[in-house]
């Protein structure tokens, strides 16, 4: 296929675009690819579709290749099932809802887990059934509180949404494994730059989840990732290294200290440090108590908690949520210190909760034999050598701190550093909430109803175009991965005499018949001009036909390295089509 | 590719599903092709969707063929655009609205002008850069009144929409034209039998308009046909052949008649032919004189207007409807009689209605020298012989009477007959509503503003689909068009033993080597169970390898005429081959 600019729907822009943050976004919108239509929401011009019709076929291809079935489930869907389990309300004001003429409740589908459980169980009855894969390529809306970033994050997005039904952990283990492989195929594929991260399962109640960050500094989701290892995680998923315990006979008894004007751990740390204790503390040497309130889904009341964690960490209440999830959580206020006068607002210990029931859960390197310097219950008074195991008996563990960069990486190799990415994949062991919610069951072998396990696996497809364009672009313009740019060769016909218009059309005719895709800039703009708009396009070889053709030979250039080679006019349609056919 | 029936995601079904009430929906839910998620939303299913896709690859091909240029908008779109052309209401409850968490006003987008015209204002400026054709195959949303007959009127449907813009009218005819060509090559390449008819610009305010309609007992539109030419038309846009004038010197005068208890025509011709005239008359002599009420877009008030038309045929609301648009009409109620004294209800002639300024419309074959037997503005009184030209003189035609079988086809061929269908394509001139209303012009060579003229073009895709089926069946299941078959090929192992299991797999293996799609029924039911699948399902080529094979044939087998033909085992990969890309 030849695509000539002089008729093709695309004008680029000089200028960036008043309202785009990221790169990909700037040079999407300036190619030509996307435009705004409404927040987060864009129109594909024909260039960016292609490149998503491209991603969308490697996307295919890789879902097809573990079995995957397609099927395509409509955007309109109405509430009764989302409302069976609970998602109506839960996604809040995520969710877009509108009536029919009726009154009907409708909803824009974020994902589909509830008309697949339904589906499957309209269709499948026996054990021989299963297992199956279902997936599809299919529209998506969800209203993101700030859509941002072009395409990065829109309301209106392509996704490809599989499903998988197992009989067994075991079979739901092996759908998952096969996802794993196809996404790495298909991202491997894209040329993307990406880590595969623990996630939380968090308020999902699943057993296993893996995201698919892309590594780009404008990304919005932060992971962690070793100095040493392949470990990578997201922060909610971080599991603390516990130091061993140490013994608790032998140790100096806690003493009570009279601390006045000690109100932050600092002032603590200096008052302690004057103290004449006897030895040096530090914040890390303290515990921080933080008084929460959670309630369970369906609960009536809230309940206390208090977590214990060394002095020199906040609660990352991220991590604290993921750790409590399908559970609420909440700091408290004014009337719940009024209601529990026990608590002593900054002086509350362990004591004064054991003695009232408070639950009480410690960050994990609160092992029993450590020593702690911590509130007495008792205005201005702090105690030390508070030893956990001995002195106080914590309900648990809970990960609740924040993790920094330099914490030990929880695989015992090297330390963590932050970084950046944007989730392009997501896949998780759902389990049976749905299949719960909904009764699929498969009759077994002997008659006995088998509960069927689910496993849910998303690639964000329209994101990816714009992911693609953040990790490939130069100060130019975007560069494409050959696999999936809108074209294999961008022909400019660099001169207007006859001769090198008539190279030009017959070299990209050609290519076309060789089965390459062309671009063809047979328009009469200015060398210069088509020369800025093929790097600011984006496709990876770029055939300049031009002076060169007087001494026989035209340049071929790698947008990607900016390498100008010249080849022999009379062979350079062998060389491209191996080039990009390799 | 192979699709086994072991393990494709499909449940055929026995029974009829309760709801379906024509071929194509019960025949496509029992095959397993689509489910109902709700009222005019359904599921494609494996099958469906590749059907679907490849009916849409059809469209895709002729679409580029003329120079379209393929986009994706998106299906949420701002109210201000739709607002701006009066089609946020004018739409009424057919739209889908909604709004977003901040309160902003959103549609499900039924068609896309408003956002194609600004989209093209935003890109182009010089009239070097037109015409363009642009398309979009994508999911339309309208809140149907009645959503029927599974997907052939849906509420959540696929279309293949295009738009073309042109600088002058010779410009649009010919995208007019062209897209008149691509529909004409999709829908032969598709197989169906459809006429093309003239339609009704109507509100819409184009010029040239028509409509593709699939020939199906069970479809909504009705049409006319002539017995002896190609002419076909929907009912609005019949022209009625308006008769030769006659000569008005020499002929009776007008005279007024005592006609008591006459209130119907029947009465009257019934008195009239008894009344010694000297002549017999008949229904279609009597002049009728209808009023109704009309009111143009934005009008404070609704003026009278009389219809005459021939006493053997009534007023066809949609007909009279489709003459006025954008004017609303209404008939005259008792306040309307009130008002207006001078209108003797049952007895209203033209001369009361000249006499007072009401304009007064005929329908065509009232034409001048026509004599007429009507009212004469006097309760109980008739006059014959009012001789159009002479005794009153009408303000113009138009054409609201019914259209009825046997009356002369407008292209003086035959005569026409009713016929029912399904709309599957629509062309429009569509002309300057959106280029006005949003300001679209090209700076023309002369540095002149040059308002740009739009044409729309659909398809309905998905309902391309149904309409396939509904056409294209019998009363053991479907028959799909190789082109869009689910596959190239259905291969039946029929029977158990190692032996044909083995030459089953082979022939498909082969078959797909050989780059054909195929669906192997792997199964362990029965041979009969399998024969009735694969006639449901509808492949237009069944393989049967069987007991044959002892004898080293298989058998092959057409769908459409049930002929069966033994081919050696050995040649029957080629024989396939040949049969299906021939």
């Amino acid at each position: 296929m030849i695509t000539r600019l002089s008729t093709l729907f695309l004008r680029t822009l000089r200028e960036d675009p008043a309202d785009a943050e990221v790169p990909s976004h700037r040079l999407l919108v300036r190619a030509g690819y996307v435009r705004r239509v409404a927040p987060g929401i864009y129109s594909w011009l024909p260039l960016g579709l292609r490149v998503l019709r491209n991603v969308e076929a490697v996307v295919r291809q890789e879902m097809d290749a573990i079995g995957g079935q397609e099927i395509l489930f409509p955007a309109l869907l109405p509430r009764e099932p989302y409302e069976a389990t609970g998602r109506w309300t839960e996604y809040g004001a995520n969710l877009f809802r509108l009536q029919d003429r009726k009154g009907g409740d409708y909803l824009l589908g974020p994902t589909h887990e509830e008309l697949l459980t339904l589906t499957v169980k309209g269709e499948f009855s026996s054990y021989k059934d299963y297992p199956v894969i279902l997936y599809q390529i299919q529209t998506k809306y969800r209203d993101e509180e700030r859509p941002r970033a072009g395409i990065l994050r829109g309301r209106e997005f392509l996704m490809k949404d599989s499903y998988s039904f197992d009989l067994s952990e075991e079979g739901l283990a092996q759908s998952y494994r096969a996802h794993r492989g196809a996404y790495i195929k298909i991202f491997d594929r894209l040329g993307l730059r990406y880590v595969i991260v623990s996630a939380m399962s968090g308020a999902m109640g699943g057993s296993a989840s893996e995201e698919f960050l892309a590594e780009a500094e404008t990304g919005e989701d932060t992971f962690v990732r070793s100095t040493e290892s392949g470990y990578a995680a997201n922060v909610e998923a971080v599991i603390t290294p516990a130091p061993p315990e140490l013994p608790t006979d032998g140790r100096p008894p806690a003493q009570v200290l009279d601390t006045p004007n000690t109100p932050t751990i600092d002032t603590l740390v200096e008052h302690l440090n004057g103290a004449g204790v006897g030895r040096t503390f530090t914040a890390a040497d303290t515990l921080k108590n933080v008084l929460v309130k959670t309630c369970k889904p369906g609960a009536q009341q809230w309940d206390l908690l208090g977590i214990g964690l060394p002095g020199d960490r906040e609660v990352d209440m991220k991590r604290l949520e993921g750790s409590l999830a399908p559970a609420e959580v909440a700091l408290l206020d004014d009337a719940d210190f009024a209601r529990h006068p026990f608590l002593i607002k900054g002086y509350i210990g362990p004591g004064a909760l054991a003695a009232n029931g408070v639950r009480y859960l410690v960050d994990p390197r609160v092992v029993p034999g450590t020593a702690w310097a911590t509130c007495a219950d008792l205005p201005g008074h702090h105690v030390v050598d508070l030893v956990c195991g001995r002195d106080f008996i914590p309900d648990g563990t809970i990960e609740a701190a924040e993790v920094r960069a330099g914490d030990p990486s929880p695989d015992g190799a090297g330390t963590l550093v932050a970084a950046r990415g944007i989730e392009i994949g997501h896949i998780f062991q759902l389990g049976r909430k749905y299949t719960d919610a909904f009764g699929l069951d498969a009759l077994g072998p002997d008659s006995k109803p088998i509960r069927i396990t689910m496993g849910c696996y998303g690639i964000g497809v329209s994101r990816l175009v714009g992911v693609i364009a953040e990790q490939s672009h130069d100060a130019r313009g975007l560069i494409w991965p050959r696999e999936i740019a809108p074209a294999h060769v961008h022909v400019v016909i660099a001169g207007k005499d006859d001769t090198v218009r008539a190279a030009g059309e017959r070299l990209a005719a050609e290519l076309d018949a060789c089965g390459l895709r062309v671009i063809l800039d047979d328009r009469p703009a200015s060398p210069g001009v088509k020369f800025a708009d093929a790097e600011l396009i984006g496709v990876p070889t770029i055939l300049v036909v031009g002076r060169g053709l007087a001494s026989g030979v035209v340049e071929v250039k790698d947008r990607a390295t900016g390498e100008r080679t010249e080849v022999p006019v009379d062979g350079v349609v062998a060389h491209l089509q191996e080039l990009c056919t390799k």
